[in-house]
């Protein structure tokens, strides 16, 4: 007999936070839609080779493989007793594994597009909504088991798009009532720096200190600029970059004074504003330039965004940016791209913390008829079907017993309504609604009872 | 570089699929809800002591075991190696292996009740809708990764539980317009034969027997009970008991007539026809008795229930039954229930070969705007706006480019309608609304695009 336990880092979701996380990802899934994305799901299972090696060292140690099966077979052990000495020696083969969990939906959906181009209507306009895994070490926030929610188009080089993805945020957020900041950069701001300061050689460099501006403050992220080689003129550029502020129009023009003799700076100067100014709804929030942005991911080149909730503190709630190619891995070249991510987790934390789940989640078993006694409880089977045809959810308790023993189902289930029948109730066609949150109660023709508005 | 491919017996579900897919899922789990079912979601992975041993040596075969990560450490080599010789002589070995995919939804729900017992509320009454995976061999309609979709009511030994489930089946067949037969036996009926013929110990091989009449005639069922040590007289019996015929009523007397003489009879006619009896509505369909019936698992011990769709050649489309114990296996006893489960792969090829999926699930992006410019593009974006605030999809194509192109794309996406605004139409405020259906077209003022009707 095993003890019941689960897998570290992986999470049991009961119904509260089905509900909960259901309605964050219905909402996303609703704006996906009317913005014209389709649903696409892949599988848990990749194969080995289409993940390995994509996502850097650190992230090949933390894909989770599937061992074969039939490694008992006799006939197999010397094959894959080889096999084992070149899984020790960190190498992969296909005689002990050969399959892994995805690691993330981006390798998967690049696979996908890869494998299906020939069919595909492009631009490709596809949202996924799955769960991924990875050997990390659990902490607080941080799982083995995880949702990502992302959108993409691909096909495109339109930066239209952006402003698409950009207005899918800003809906999103408003509709969960959470106030958030979208925020803007570009990689080709970027590289325009580095182009300044040491030359392209420098974009990783100077990225990686930059994206730790959050975590360390400037004095540190100069501080790893000269350790990391740049000179201290250069830094100066860096750390005058980094001070630019004010309204987005007072950043275009500073960093026009301070890129724009690059040719990449002129360019991505140039999208930003063609995605800041494009004509927008008045309820929809325009999205905020922050020049230290970065995005640790190196596959962007285009434009980069992150979102991030006001009011609470907590990583950024979302992510993403324009690529050049998607799929060139897989052998299909071209295939350029834009995508966005929402993390579900964090949302969900944030709704959590300030409150911002309505009631009306919360909600499964609405009525819950009493059970009084066999003629009592057949009579009340049949009306809740009357009930449930006008799609309110209801359940007869499952056995006669005490008023008491009913009640505290009810209020553990948190169901808002008791609808009692006894014996009296039934001679008399009637029956006696409770409201269980205030008590109150009131008798009711069976013949009614429909027609409540529950 | 990697050829793109996909892991044998897995699928991708592209977007026609995966609304196809939804229609039948969320109209099962609306129905689960209308009952007091709470949804419950669980881990991938389970750990593999919690797995293994429970679905029989041929399952514990199947299930995929998840390689732990860190076995190249130079430090764990030994170890690893030593763990590696158990594994290759069927064992398992925490030091390789100790979590694997989850191989159905019936054990990770005993692993979360025993976990959580003590915090649910009984009768507890879950749904789950959720792949599973098992290195079966691919076949036609048999995959690698599959999705399951159970309802279960633990903690009650009520009969009603299996009214409310048969309603449950009837409402959700009667709602897809399948028309399936709800077949109902009980065990107990199974193990009064058994007690005829032979005694409990017989029940086994009687009901595998059984289980095979329709694949392999009377004739042969007979052959292998003679061969199971049965003798003339008890598979003459066994011959009564399948030849039972007739409507429900006449089912019931015959059986009386053939079994009425045993305990275990006597109590299972009786469940029976309390669940064949109990008042319902009209247009609820009634299960049918099939005394042949048996499902093979052996863990049920009451009522037993499965699912034929007429007017198609498949399997059944669904299945369950009531079981004493669900979490003995993990320390905590006396946890009766009763479940059913829908075969979502199934369900789907009978909608599909019956062509009974509406012809609203297809449906993507309603509405198509035309890209003619750069200043007619910028007036469609925001009139989009308009029309997503009202629910309605749409997109606005990519690039200015020909119209054929297009028209394609729309075609592409089955889109049912282009609006098309020019230079012309941009001058008068109107814009042309074109059905692509039907290729019928009419201009429509601007400021009353809002209000048509698509």
């Amino acid at each position: 007999m095993s003890k019941a336990s689960i897998p570290q880092g992986t999470r049991d979701f009961s119904a509260g936070v089905v509900r909960k996380r259901n309605y964050i990802i219905n909402t996303i899934k609703n704006v996906f839609e009317l913005y014209g994305f389709e649903p696409l799901e892949t599988p848990a299972m990749e194969n080995l080779d289409t993940l390995m090696g994509k996502y850097g060292e650190e992230g090949d140690k933390l894909i989770f493989k599937i061992l074969n099966n039939g490694l008992s077979d006799p006939r197999n052990t010397d094959k894959a007793r080889a096999a084992f000495e070149n899984v020790l020696q960190g190498k992969n083969d296909k005689q002990l594994t050969e399959r892994a969990l995805k690691y993330d939906l981006t390798i998967p959906f690049a696979r996908y597009v890869a494998m299906n181009h020939g069919q595909l209507t492009f631009p490709f306009k596809r949202y996924q909504v799955q769960p991924v895994w990875r050997a990390d070490r659990p902490q607080r926030g941080r799982y083995r088991e995880f949702y990502q929610c992302d959108a993409d188009v691909v096909g495109s080089t339109s930066l239209m798009n952006e402003v698409e993805l950009v207005h899918i945020y800003a809906t999103v957020f408003q509709q969960l009532h959470i106030d958030a900041d979208i925020k803007i950069n570009s990689r080709k701001i970027l590289s325009a720096l580095a182009e300044l300061c040491g030359g392209n050689e420098k974009l990783t460099d100077i990225t990686i200190a930059i994206d730790k501006l959050d975590k360390i403050g400037i004095e540190k992220v100069q501080e790893e600029l000269l350790q990391r080689g740049l000179d201290e003129q250069q830094v100066g550029i860096i750390r005058q970059y980094l001070h630019v502020e004010g309204s987005n129009t007072e950043k275009i023009n500073a960093i026009k004074e301070l890129l724009g003799t690059t040719q990449a700076g002129v360019k991505g100067i140039e999208e930003l504003e063609y995605i800041l100014h494009y004509p927008s709804s008045a309820h929809i929030k325009p999205p905020v330039i922050d020049f230290t942005l970065a995005r640790g991911l190196n596959y962007y080149t285009g434009s980069i965004f992150e979102v991030k909730a006001r009011n609470v503190q907590m990583g950024s709630i979302g992510g993403g940016g324009r690529y050049d190619d998607l799929t060139g891995l897989f052998g299909v070249p071209n295939i350029p791209g834009v995508g966005i991510s929402f993390g579900i987790d964090r949302i969900y934390d944030v709704m959590e913390e300030l409150a911002l789940f309505p009631q009306e989640v919360h909600s499964g078993t609405q009525v819950l008829f009493f059970n009084l006694g066999e003629a009592e409880s057949k009579k009340a089977f049949s009306l809740m079907q009357q009930l449930r045809d006008k799609g309110i959810s209801c359940e007869l308790y499952h056995e006669q017993s005490k008023f008491d023993k009913q009640f505290k189902y009810a209020e553990r289930k948190h169901i808002a309504y008791a609808v009692m029948i006894g014996s009296r109730e039934l001679e008399s066609n009637t029956c006696i609604i409770k409201k269980l949150g205030t008590g109150e109660q009131s008798a009711v023709a069976l013949s009614d009872l429909a027609g409540y508005s529950f």
